[in-house]
């Protein structure tokens, strides 16, 4: 990948000046189209060798085009609120919205690039962290977004050359730290290993280019034509994505029959058994929320399910165990404009808990295979791929210690009529009933089935779906209660014996 | 992915009645269109849970569409000829052209579902194996191939009721062996990974499809549907494919310096020397050919380079220190009609040599992103993909003992117009100049570019490119050799200091 920037390439004086004046007009145009479109986000990574001038090409970026509408951020060691969260949360908040750019030192690389220099290449740590970047990527691409990915290249002479002036003059030595001397004496065991990231991570939707640096009117200049091609191709592109092929249709089950159909809706349970049981279970959450164990691990639960189906209620027999400092509930409706601006799930990473916390998704990211899906809100190709991508975030945040529970409340449509109607003669039940809900029970059989296809696809043993009965409610809230409590015992490992009832 | 399949769908007598008269008819017909169209294959790969009746379902498929166009694979224990090779080319090799149809009893899901019984989801050898698989059919899809993947499913209950029926009834006795009990004792363990790998390689172009499959006449029609309805829907969607959008291009060099521009072309090497240095790197690969070690091994020799090179030469005087019965020698032109109707990889594939042989390709797979490039025979999007679908296919084989050593011979454009105008000159050399090489030779620039971007781009530690100045044929040819034996020594492990000089 390097061969190409160490063959003395260079601008002289002349051909620079020429090339960036034209250069300056194209990017302030092309950035200007780009805000104007406001269709997709442009992410600039700048990777490369120590001194080859990241920081002078982000400064001269943000000097040729409008600042306000770039935003920079470098990545050094992750701080308090990072820590707290999976790995990838410092990424996604910092993703630029739609019609705006963003430049990024290191960006996702910075991570792996330092690990593997233990974990080799071939290593499970390195596979595994290469596997998140390419999901990553590819879900970005699939979004829409525009990533141009540099590496800003020196050779180890040109390195070891500028390594010298920089200490012998005081003016610069302030550009480079203990760190750079160790890539030097690092450098051919660093490059190895760069050279197979960049190889396996050079998307045909997001190509590595490879920027020789040592000279810097050379570099300046090819930087932003790439800048320049890259983003008015992107706006050529998005403007037909309209016309794309889609995916191939989910076959509905010949005979009619769906997992969600077949479920056990009614059960009974007393007033006062209710109470009783539901007071213990509550007791019980509180007690392995106050654990020190607890504060290693994050809670995130899902509540899916028809309408009226008792999710805020489930949920506020979950809050009333809390403390209020340790939860949030998160009520999804139609998205915001800024999230709009942004891939579907950037909303929910967004509201991932910290260690120690809880988040209760009151409806959540599976509305991309359920209500997007129905409505059509979303091509068949985007929420085809979107059980993969669902799956590989819960995976994500799962083995970032993040205890994932999902419930799906499923009532029958004559209960649900039922609880339409109750909603319509109490006054203070009103607020809850719009003419929404009555054009959504008029595609219970589409729900049904879209339900039944991600229930499929997106079970697993990290992330089960809870499926529960929840004709009456009682029984719904304890079953939500307990499977809350058994979930969270499993993954603090206490032995079963040592349980509560 | 398995609790909709065990709900109990059926269909009765006349249902099925109704259903399969439609379907037989169906069925004929889109196969004939298939094959009229002619321009993707269709691969059904059959898995699932012992007696749930794979067999049944191809034997039926058989006779229910012409037998003529659909071949059937099993996938028992590689033979001979499988074993000295990669293990995916067993795959490749049974591929089918565009507008047949092939069944695969398991396919590619033989090996891992078998294998990560013992090597369990998470660990190395079933990530690898899991991450072939998805390249594998990312790619096929990429090329245009439809994939259908059936899960037939049976419960735990199930299964084990009719291997009870199958032991008691002569009739029936041959359909079930040893490995099915097996099977019906580990139920639970292998159906979780089967649950991971399903739910892994439910790619949103390759979708598992599970069926329930107690209940015959609900699994046939529900088979046959699903492959009337994806078949329509893929010659819809091949049809507006030239409509797609393309990738982005890549930017030329600014300053016009490209790495192939740089290498220096010429070299002196006098005929004594040539002839002495020749005899001994001659002697040299012949022992090196003739060592026991060696038969663990098979190497792969790629020639490329401008017209002219001088190729053919280099390889004659590695074929010269040969075993005839140990080497074949490819030469790679325009794609045959049957290498049309494949992916354009499976012609190198189905050359590629067993253990302990060599096949030396003139030009190879690299044509993609070369000729292919230049020409605008492939699109954009196809060729970029390209890269990254090569380093899979070196690193594949490679990790099977495959010795893969690539040479691009260099020469300068007046070097070749000289041997084109001495080959038109001379009369036995006459047949090695054609128009085609005139009109290749305007297109010089284009070529020096693509042959740029591609060293660039495919070069690796497993695979790296011999870049060879070749204006002197007498250094190039010594070269390639020394570089050969280099690599197989290297590959062979044997001590520098044992090493011929």
């Amino acid at each position: 990948m390097f061969a190409s920037a160490e063959l003395g390439h260079g601008l002289d004086k002349t051909q620079y000046k020429l090339a960036a004046d034209e250069l300056r007009q194209s990017l302030l145009n092309i950035q200007y189209q780009l805000k104007e479109r406001g269709d997709f986000p442009v992410i600039i990574l700048l990777g490369g060798v120590p001194t080859a001038g990241r920081g002078q090409v982000a400064n001269l970026l943000l000097e040729w085009m409008d600042p306000r509408h770039i935003a920079t951020h470098t990545f050094s060691s992750p701080n308090d609120e990072e820590r707290a969260r999976p790995p990838f949360w410092r990424y996604w908040r910092i993703l630029p919205p739609k019609g705006k750019m963003a430049i990024l030192f290191g960006g996702w690389y910075s991570g792996p690039m330092w690990e593997q220099l233990t974990a080799r290449p071939g290593s499970v740590a390195y596979e595994h962290e290469l596997a998140k970047i390419i999901h990553f990527e590819k879900m970005l691409a699939d979004e829409g977004a525009l990533i141009l990915k540099f590496w800003l290249h020196l050779s180890k002479e040109q390195l070891k050359k500028r390594l010298k002036k920089f200490a012998a003059d005081p003016l610069l030595a302030w550009r480079f730290d203990e760190s750079d001397t160790w890539f030097l004496d690092h450098y051919d065991e660093v490059m190895r290993s760069q050279h197979d990231l960049l190889q396996r991570s050079n998307l045909a939707d997001a190509p590595w280019r490879v920027i020789e640096s040592t000279d810097e009117r050379y570099r300046d200049i090819t930087i932003g034509k790439h800048i320049v091609e890259a983003i008015s191709h992107h706006l050529e592109r998005q403007s037909v994505r309209q016309n794309r092929i889609d995916a191939a249709p989910l076959m509905p089950s010949i005979d009619g029959l769906r997992l969600l159909d077949k479920l056990v809706l009614d059960a009974h349970v007393s007033k006062t058994s209710y109470n009783q049981q539901l007071a213990q279970l509550q007791e019980r959450l509180n007690a392995l929320t106050r654990l020190p164990e607890f504060k290693k691990h994050s809670v995130v639960c899902v509540f899916e399910g028809m309408d009226a189906a008792g999710k805020g209620g489930a949920i506020r027999r979950i809050t009333a165990a809390l403390d209020a400092r340790q939860y949030r509930t998160i009520p999804i409706a139609a998205p915001s404009e800024e999230e709009r601006a942004q891939p579907y799930l950037w909303r929910f990473w967004r509201h991932l808990p910290p260690l120690g916390q809880i988040t209760l998704f009151d409806r959540s990211w599976y509305g991309r295979v359920l209500v997007e899906r129905v409505e059509g809100f979303a091509s068949r190709a985007d929420w085809m791929r979107a059980y993969g991508e669902i799956n590989d975030f819960e995976a994500q945040i799962s083995s970032a210690n993040v205890i994932v529970v999902k419930f799906w409340l499923a009532i029958s449509s004559e209960e649900q009529l039922r609880r339409f109607k109750e909603r319509e003669a109490i006054e203070y039940k009103r607020f809850k009933i719009t003419e929404e809900d009555w054009r959504n029970r008029d595609q219970w059989d589409a729900y049904i089935e879209a339900g039944s296809d991600l229930i499929e696809r997106t079970g697993s043993a990290i992330a089960p779906w809870h499926l529960i009965g929840a004709n009456n409610k009682y029984h719904a809230r304890l079953e939500v209660l307990r499977h809350l409590c058994e979930r969270i015992e499993a993954a603090l490992a206490i032995p079963v014996k040592k349980r509560k009832a």
